[in-house]
């Protein structure tokens, strides 16, 4: 098999793995705990089958894909963003699938970093005697599934910490009022950024202070959803840490009835409703934060986002936790007696925390700032 | 005379606008404290002529485009992006030297907001029989000289803070460590940004935690700069605030012989340097800024900025007297016992700062973000 050296790739092969990049993009929400991925199938030169992983449980990439080209897959090419996979799943194995075509060659951006086919996929290809070209654009195509590849490698989800401040940094007043920083265009934002993860990690303080609900509302969206979002949608599990056990059931996060965690010490009801679950988390400090992530990953979420009060982000920030940081930022300055973004201790620079500015958008009047933390 | 309505004016009218508006742009650094201004001549659709008012002192826009043009400008129209002026200054009348040069027609931006103009060029102009249309990209050319305006409208020059923060709004460690928090590249902007100011403000805080200079350090630019304005360059006074006067004359601030202010309520030395003038200034609270900043519209500063500590910088944006914030973000956590952005006690969000983001850049590894105060 041929490996990453751009020059065995022509034009043509970066035209159509772009597009198959673009058609993996289409399964942000539903593909999830799956790997997004997107598959463009050729005969001389032209398109004749493409498709994307488009709900877990259904059918993969390379499936669609086929299944469009039919007979005109056999002596054709195959560009997917992703290893076939070579294993049986929810769904045969995609490999197979391709051999049984008849396609001549696949071009692929990456590996698969899942255990269960890690080069397996290649290799039955290339058993088959099909050419097997990869790592064309593999960045862009591992820029998708940043916590699936981290969940693989390293059996943790990627964490965001998302915030919502002012100019000066701030999350809320003294008192506790937040509402509203950001404007209208930044919190539908939110929502789709929630609709991504797998999980939404809060903390007590966070219900307190603004008895929020933290799910996904889809019909707030600006732009109309599928049908098939609709159905297929699954609510990211909502993750509360409360050590303690002194929320109260009376709030609007319990009052829905999507999966909700709750992570304590303390069993303090009998009788929990059915969509909410006791978890048990051992450790303190560092340990316990790392020991949910990974009661996590062993549940198969890619992406957690963290929306929780500056006490919760400090800590998890500190414990080296946090792989991105979402700032929404409003034109506003709220003043030296509002709450932190971070209860970061910090009393040197040396100790500040480095980050890496990786995307910059405006969303509405309100700046969207994207930065990597370096762990 | 017409005035504004676009319909007025031809492509080609705007494209030379455009033109000038270019040429004005590049007296930002030596024309203050007077505007910048840029001229273009035309002779059957052809530039005969151009120019821009260089350094203070020296020709204005108009005489440096006509001398380009020579005979050519008779019969020619002249672009000019500030009303020509009608008063003898240093140079002579603008309006006389269009008409002596027999230019058919004068289209202008803006009309020039300072009193001893104020139409009075335009009406020059009309009575020698040249036709002239007012208001093509009006904003642009006022967008040129905010600062010239708001002297010649409020009697006050438009105030600038700078700040350099972390992401999370921090301008120094408890300590009062804060080199440093930005890199190179911003560290470069803020001296281009330093050089179109008439004076920088500041406290005798950040003398103390900083031991800067606060001037502009031409040797230390990215682009090369022309002999003229290494000749021309003027360093803006550096005003400092200490009312008590306990500033310590060893300080770095004090070494440099570009003009200083020295503000404050008390004669602590027989004898000053030259180049540091004692200036009286009476007042409390607002009333002190506000006089500080007439007294500096007295001596023709146009733009001001303020470079100080979190104190200083509440203090004049809760006197309503910050026009613009320039925010440089970099990409750290400080944590919250750091240094706050500004000292603003507020407990409620109605009574937080509105502002307008009006543009955001990279500036190496930071961001460098500009809101408009609405005071």
């Amino acid at each position: 098999m041929s490996n990453n050296s751009m020059a065995s790739f022509s034009a043509f092969d970066a035209e159509m793995m772009a597009r198959a990049l673009r058609l993996a993009e289409r399964g942000l929400y539903l593909a999830r705990p799956n790997p997004r991925v997107g598959c463009v199938i050729t005969q001389n030169d032209q398109v004749v089958g493409e498709g994307y992983h488009q709900v877990f449980g259904q059918a993969h990439a390379e499936v669609n894909a086929l299944k469009q080209a039919g007979s005109k897959a056999s002596g054709g090419t195959a560009y997917v963003t992703l290893e076939p996979c070579a294993h049986q799943g929810k769904t045969g194995p995609c490999a197979t699938a391709l051999i049984n075509a008849g396609v001549n060659r696949v071009v692929c951006a990456m590996r698969d970093p899942n255990p269960k086919v890690d080069g397996g996929g290649f290799a039955m290809l290339q058993e088959a005697g099909i050419s097997v070209d990869s790592g064309l654009m593999a960045q862009q195509a591992a820029d998708l599934n940043p916590g699936f590849i981290k969940r693989m490698q390293q059996q943790r989800p990627l964490v965001r910490l998302k915030m919502a401040i002012s100019a000066d940094g701030r999350t809320a007043m003294a008192s506790g009022e937040s509402q509203w920083i950001t404007g209208p265009d930044a919190r539908q934002d939110v929502q789709r950024l929630r609709a991504r993860h797998d999980a939404i990690i809060t903390g007590r303080g966070t219900l307190v202070n603004d008895n929020p609900s933290l799910n996904v509302r889809l019909d707030e969206w600006a732009e109309p959803l599928t049908e098939q979002q609709l159905a297929h949608f699954k609510q990211p599990v909502r993750v509360l840490i409360d050590r303690q056990a002194k929320a109260n059931l009376t709030q609007q996060f319990f009052k829905l009835t999507s999966p909700i965690w709750w992570v304590g010490d303390k069993d303090y009801l009998d009788r929990l409703p059915p969509h909410i679950e006791r978890k048990k988390v051992v450790g303190n400090g560092a340990d316990f934060f790392n020991n949910l992530l990974k009661q996590c990953a062993a549940h198969q979420f890619n992406e957690v986002l963290i929306e929780a009060g500056s006490k919760l982000a400090g800590q998890f920030i500190q414990a080296g936790l946090v792989d991105e940081l979402v700032l929404y930022i409003a034109p506003k300055l709220m003043g030296a007696n509002a709450m932190p973004l971070a209860a970061l201790p910090f009393d040197a620079m040396e100790q500040s925390v480095s980050m890496q500015l990786t995307d910059c958008r405006q969303v509405g009047d309100d700046l969207k700032l994207t930065y990597q933390l370096s762990n």
